[in-house]
């Protein structure tokens, strides 16, 4: 068998203390540790547990349950274990999960008073504590970002507000736009990114701590003492909610999703530009990466990685509301696969932020091979308003200009160089029409409505991107 | 061949009206229409084509394209082809899509002036205008929905204040609670919802329409002026985003699946609750269904089913953000996909809401069930407390818990009843606390801590709901 | 309230027959019938029912249930009843589900003896063979589609195996492959579906019926007879297993999502070569859509929606595989939700499978614009191979070949046009190297593993090919 | 900024070898170095990596590429790099890839020569060997898993042939069945996933060494030979398709879904059993687990994990669907996240099988409970079936048995001392028929179908599946 997985559990050397046992006449089988232990995943919460424990300390000072000697020896234990664990200490522990393992290096520092810790407490409510904290944080951390990367293509749009090339739909050539307004239309959905994220917080910043382990807590601790203390915002309302909802899991995975998404949508959008046959951005070597057998290859990993992401976050994302699904209220251990999804899609998005930023503020636009790329036929829309212009009902304009694109590709030539010859039979006003049609940049300028491509426009969106991603 | 589909499309009595085809040479084949056309789906749309044309109609003639005639020639005819369709006409109509048939009608009522409505329009602003009109009217109907199951959730409440029974987690017995409590724990996420629903109006309500194709219209409408008569909140700000953007939708499928879920969570705990051997509720008849083959049958299905739609709508979300993932900034017409999706999840919430607040609003909770199947375990915090009121730190007052549960396993009789020869060994205390352990009332109204149990905090959560839902 | 649902059903004419009922009070409220009801669904699925009720009526007279008469009585009744059903009779029942129709019809062709066509029988395995029945057919029908989108893609490159243009990974420029080849390389997995329905119909072919509700039928009718009858390989074995198992609609679940993946992938491509900037393909005019504001465009809507539909699958995949978890062994109403994804996914592929195979048999390829694609850096591997065949190991070769594209990206020339006063002091046999490059043709012929893009492997692939779409 | 995430990468000690880079400027930028690089999750392919470059130095002698001397030299090094690797050497290098790190440890070991191990070989044709290499082995793996898992729920049901209890459809009680028949239904279906591994196994052991970056080999490796040296049964016939195929690891991860889904149905309806109130089954103390808080829960997070892991999976799934959506043929980086995935849910399943599996062997029934969950009720289909032998059609017996439930529950007795003044007024024969209604046994034993809950039927079950798990 030469799977090799890392194993990430030694029951063998499994640490004797527990949180329960008094009931049980034998220890957990091997087979079970190694399923139901969540250390290396929950171990990264350790700041928070100890965060969490020490306004716990405090409240139950607060409610008497602890004299000053007792709180002022668990907050300096706490203060302790944390440095322990700062520096990496108890790596190797196989304890069942963090708070165990917070637990027992506080019996190590501070022995049987630590026992006090957990008093009114359940794992039930310190975890999801310990998460919505966790949260807080990643909340942050993930704005920062997305606020970077629309920064940096708000610069990219800068040098190009007079670099046009072909607007797509389907793909295929539509009408002509600037190179800053493809990039802005990338930039408008991180502003929705934030906007979202900003509104979660406002249901991640509500405290649990305090609801025991399904019925509220048997001691009568200041729950609004607490939330000040944490920082949060609101605390709930039903012990029984609190300790199993995971719908600001769901929403955090949902934003991360959905951010994810726009990445990926940029992504691939940079891929097509990037390749030989359109050539509208290189990348610099710096964000490039190369083949182990094809010695030319410049190859855009960054942005094909950002477009697959978007898929990985949508699968953590169905496995926490897929894991929520029809279970009763209150807590059941599948709710603990939150946290490897929850973990998975914000580091993804913390790793894929960053890369993308660096190659968007990096690339550089081919004005040329954008200019180049422009064809005729993205007049079209023009020639049938300049009939609708002559009192031609648009339906009618569309189908006569229809024609004349035909014609064109019959003799194989530009729109504006059929022959007025042909033209004339499709519609006598066409002739003046082609004539008149102006340039790429004019047709560009006729877009002048709220959001369309004309320059004042598109400068508009640029000075009110900046100003969002500024904050 | 025996699949029998529902033939959806026959494309040899296909309208001869499309809205292009100038440019080719022949009609589209039957397989391409049998794929591309959405007429099937987008029909429901007709009522919002109709109020999103008649305002571009208003724009159009504000901006000088249309002239006062020509206006009121086409509101009418608006008016009138919505008539026929609101009669159910054209329900066999084979054109491409709604906007196809809605022009094809106009032209119909108003003859060639029908060929100036889509002047500086394109299907792909006017498609998410109407989509975004009708997603309005579906938040409101699922949050009227929503409050409305919410209410039911608070009357069972009510009257099951004071019916206690026991509090799971793990599905195992842990602490007593109040029915009303429980009852409460599934409502309280349904506030969530309703605010999530009231979050997404904001982006939701903001108007593509005059964004063109891709790149802004080229008639000079006042986009503003089109957001008011519509009731947008907001305009978009750059045309190729919000001819791409389906964001929208997701939240949406998000927020439906989110609900969903809460719903199925419900229907799981109902389900159990309903069994034989649990029996703490019994269904109306008129929520009912049976068997085709027992005789003695009363299954929830309605409970069942609403454990099952969370993951239907999950598949809608899923198809969803799968479409959108590596899309260019723009329209593709993988977009098309998403009206089947959208219409499936809001008729799924839509039919298992009502049929899920009818059966919680009849069902008969069975206080005696609820009452025999409380266990003296249910106290064993109770002792545990009651060990740390005597000075032993909880993680120790545990463990002895811990050893009386299992001397009073071992000996085959309730907590209370080990003799007190066994319980003196665990502690010397333990007999005088096991003696004053009080009622299940008495521990269910320890939990005196906000969002506990207790009757006063239960009493203080129905208030704050019936008050939410009310509104 | 606006949102125009397709009312499914009208529960005030709902039809008195009911396959239960006797031991409830009132009728099912009508917001439960809109939640419980199927027969919108599951009409479709009218003839296997009545093959299944056949067959029944068979086995049961054979097991001594039914006399002679009335077997034939029921057998003709059943037949009646089928005429009407297959004349579109009772479009607008409102019968529970498709079992209760068939028998309610029963019934009024035969009167009470119909009453006897359900010994024995529970709708928990009657649905599950008509479904298995159904999915049957539904896996011909999708094998022949497969096979005939195979045929179309080796017919494509039947012509293309001497048209030359480049290969792609990471959307870059790689080495020069044949047309054929890509078309080959998009047939083979087409090949490994047909390998996996194939393999699907063995657990598909499974009898369940003779399981009753979940216990097995209290009439010892003759399974295997019923088998034979019905055209299943085997019967199940566990009558529980068989009425709860919902595996075989995954699996089809499944294989229709790697196969509509595969479709994906050939749109995906054949979007982008079907780009102006790539030109390898021009869609035939019966096969291209257009734009209602952009006369020229000429849009794939088949393949962007041919890419589209693989979400659409995985998204009911993930609702049934979300649906089933979780469940206990036996039948639970949540299953019902089955029908809805299976006809959607397969109707979806029956769908688009002719499109595509009608758009890839039209499209013609561009041989001068995929020559003229054709960069002289695809033959960086040629030149890399060639210092290996001067002894110098691949990889120092790799780096050496590197910096020549270096240089010649450097000085803007093509890859042989770098002077040799430059390419000297890279290596010194280079000059020759670049000299003795020989043409596209001749790299391509290089690769002459199997597999490779020589045109023998070329041509030996597409005998294969030919051969298995053939079956 | 707390979020304390694993540093998977450090840039600044990045080793100075890759496998690419000689027409770049520049060393990759670290943001990109984090994203891109694979080491972290590919290091454990090291195995398949050497054997594979073992096979590969092999067929490059056999084709005259290697002389005698460099192939012994290379395949010693390799071995060497094997031993380095086994030893957990090079656990914190910072190489791009497992495929980089072992060519650098083999310059380490041979020197220059090492630069020939990739001559004709791509890492796009090498990685993929690698990974089906390791899917051959991880299919070993799970196949012995599920066969122990369903040997131990065969050796529960030899314990329980003669054990009665409710069988449950909808959740509630339905008729009698016997516990070996319930432990049979959660067997047959790991049958269906041994069958289905076993197929998939032709898909996954074809080789695509020797295909190149996309093209084939430029070397004429004999690939047939190579197919014999690493074990495969086929080779792959299209290179583009070959490099760019992970429908095998999609196969892998439905496998794995559909297994754990199976798993999560029998965790699901453990949990159940395991309840106060069924109290059908007891977990061993080696496999319960305790509460923090609450002293006296015994709680069955093993079956609770197992119900929740079929969502994980699932989520990988989806990941990997949604990644290779609209791809095109050949490698894209996209594909890179296969690995990830595919190792997630194999190690899921590794972990929660053996736990399951011990669960199960260690749970005590406990037949009382059963037994006296079974009620009167249960034998409603058998009074039908006695109408039904007194000449009264089913769908008639089926509604006065209904009445005659009703009139039971009316009475609040059981259906047998429903008194016979009140059954006569339902149908005349009923005194009778309840009089002779035998017991749960020859309720039981009525079923004798093949597949049906009578003993013989069941000990004929756990024969045939005994059998199929032996092997």
């Amino acid at each position: 068998m030469t799977l090799d997985r890392n194993a990430t559990h030694d029951a063998s050397s499994s640490a004797s203390h527990h949180m329960w046992g008094g009931r049980f006449g034998t220890r957990p089988d091997e087979a079970l540790a190694a399923l139901n232990d969540s250390l290396p995943i929950d171990r990264r919460l350790w700041m928070q547990d100890i965060r969490g424990s020490k306004a716990w300390v405090t409240a139950l000072h607060e409610a008497s349950v602890l004299d000053p000697d007792e709180r002022t020896a668990l907050h300096e234990g706490l203060d302790r274990v944390g440095e322990r664990l700062a520096a990496g200490g108890e790596i190797d522990a196989t304890d069942e999960d963090i708070h165990t393992l917070v637990e027992r290096l506080l019996y190590e520092e501070v022995g049987d008073v630590a026992g006090k810790l957990h008093t009114g407490r359940s794992r039930n409510d310190q975890v999801v504590t310990d998460l919505r904290l966790w949260c807080l944080d990643a909340i942050e951390a993930l704005d920062e970002q997305v606020a970077a990367l629309g920064m940096a293509l708000v610069r990219q749009g800068r040098d190009g507000v007079d670099m046009l090339l072909p607007g797509y739909t389907h793909g295929q050539q539509a009408q002509p736009v600037r190179w800053a307004y493809v990039m802005a239309a990338h930039a408008w959905p991180l502003l929705r990114d934030r906007e979202r994220l900003g509104e979660i917080v406002g249901r991640v910043a509500v405290l649990p701590l305090g609801s025991g382990a399904l019925a509220g807590s048997g001691v009568a601790v200041d729950r609004e003492r607490l939330c000040e203390l944490l920082g949060f915002r609101a605390i709930s309302q039903n012990a029984l909610d609190a300790t199993g909802d995971r719908d600001f899991v769901a929403e955090m995975l949902f934003a991360a999703t959905l951010l994810a998404t726009h990445v990926s949508r940029l992504g691939g959008e940079l891929v097509t530009y990037s390749s030989t046959e359109y050539g509208f951005v290189r990348l610099s070597d710096a964000f490039s990466t190369g083949s182990s057998l094809l010695p030319q290859k410049r190859n855009p990993d960054v942005f094909e990685l950002a477009r697959a992401k978007a898929s990985r976050t949508l699968g953590d994302l169905v496995a926490m509301l897929g894991t929520m699904r029809g279970l009763p209220a209150g807590y059941s251990k599948d709710l603990q696969e939150d946290k490897t999804l929850l973990f998975d899609a914000v580091d993804t998005m913390l790793v894929t932020l960053p890369a993308v930023r660096g190659a968007v503020a990096t690339m550089e636009p081919v004005p040329d091979r954008m200019r180049s790329a422009l064809r005729d036929t993205l007049l079209a829309t023009d020639v049938a308003d300049e009939l609708v212009n002559v009192g031609i009902p648009f339906r009618e304009a569309h189908g006569l200009t229809g024609r004349l694109v035909r014609e064109a590709e019959a003799l194989g030539v530009p729109l504006r160089e059929v022959p007025s010859e042909h033209t004339k039979q499709i519609h006598e006003g066409l002739p003046d029409i082609l004539e008149g049609l102006g340039s790429f940049e004019d047709s560009v300028e006729r877009r002048r409505t709220v959001g369309g491509t004309s320059k004042a426009s598109v400068e508009a969106q640029l000075d009110a991107l900046e100003q969002f991603f500024s904050n």
